[in-house]
């Protein structure tokens, strides 16, 4: 079973790393496998610990794929690193064991402390379908022009019947770098 | 903003009664719309109290839906009621207004207590999509089957890639559903 949720770490220079991730868990071990080359990869294997944030503020997700990484932390309590301040939840993690792989190494990491910070507020399908909107947005390069154009269309209906603000302004920053990344297209740059 | 919770009330007999529901708040009262009829309507009439359970085990959002009504029920602290043993958090609430309407009729609810009882995992692709499914499933006299099929397609990418056993044990309920009533279709039995 694969939880989508920020990973957060700490770059060379101490500054804070946010990224989405999908992690699963073995044996009671948490899995997290960044693709190499990543921030998230190279910080994981010089700092050892992460924090791994549960949170259903879909803003995030896309915010982190739209360049927009500057969420608030708080420090960590069992290393020297942050968490995500909004998380509903955090567990602090330090990786046990390495899986080494050319796309995506697997590090394997032993729970230290699992914080819970407020209540689920129940789920919500234009969440989920910001974070359908997020895949999609990550791959544009590889997916035809009328696949994308037909799930957005489709994920649109649960965005217009169940959003809330932070949804809408999610989905708002997935359709501009849609946007964005089909006039570069036109004009000739690339992706 | 609408989310997706398990509406806990009891029947005239004093047997719970669990219902999925779509809910939102205004100038913070929580307002439940049960459609008319409906044992929740029925029910939120004469007790005039409910629980509002948050949970993301979407064995009961598919079970409730494909006749497993029967999930695990704990008392409630501030009215007589019960609430999901399993939720991840919990709302009591009082019904102070009712606006009434011949399809749904909206119930106003105050919170009484709020409590929060597990950290939330992570948001799941596979749990949105049973949710979804749940959806078509239970709309299937309305859907051209080709829509449904369409959309079912889709959906299952989410779940083939992120479900764990709660979300493929549901699914399969899900789908059960749909073949089931295919089948009464061929057979002239109507929906």
């Amino acid at each position: 079973m694969i939880r989508e949720v920020i990973v957060t770490t700490l770059h060379a220079d101490g500054a804070p790393h946010i990224a989405p991730m999908g992690i699963h868990t073995r044996d009671d071990l948490i899995v997290i496998a960044p693709f190499r080359p990543s921030a998230t990869l190279d910080n994981l294997e010089r700092e050892g610990h992460a924090a791994v944030n549960m949170t259903d503020d879909v803003m995030i997700f896309a915010g982190c794929l739209t360049g927009r990484r500057d969420w608030p932390v708080t420090a960590t309590e069992k290393f020297n690193g942050v968490r995500l301040a909004g998380a509903l939840a955090h567990i602090e993690v330090e990786i046990v064991r390495v899986e080494e792989n050319d796309k995506r190494p697997e590090f394997y990491c032993r729970k230290l402390l699992e914080q819970n910070h407020a209540p689920f507020q129940g789920m919500n399908r234009a969440q989920a379908a910001v974070l359908e909107a997020a895949i999609l947005a990550s791959r544009l390069d590889m997916l035809p022009a009328e696949k994308i154009d037909s799930e957005i269309e489709y994920l649109k209906i649960a965005i217009d019947k169940t959003a809330g603000e932070n949804e809408r302004t999610a989905w708002g920053w997935l359709m501009d770098r849609i946007a964005t990344h089909r006039r570069r297209l036109r004009e000739g740059h690339g992706a």
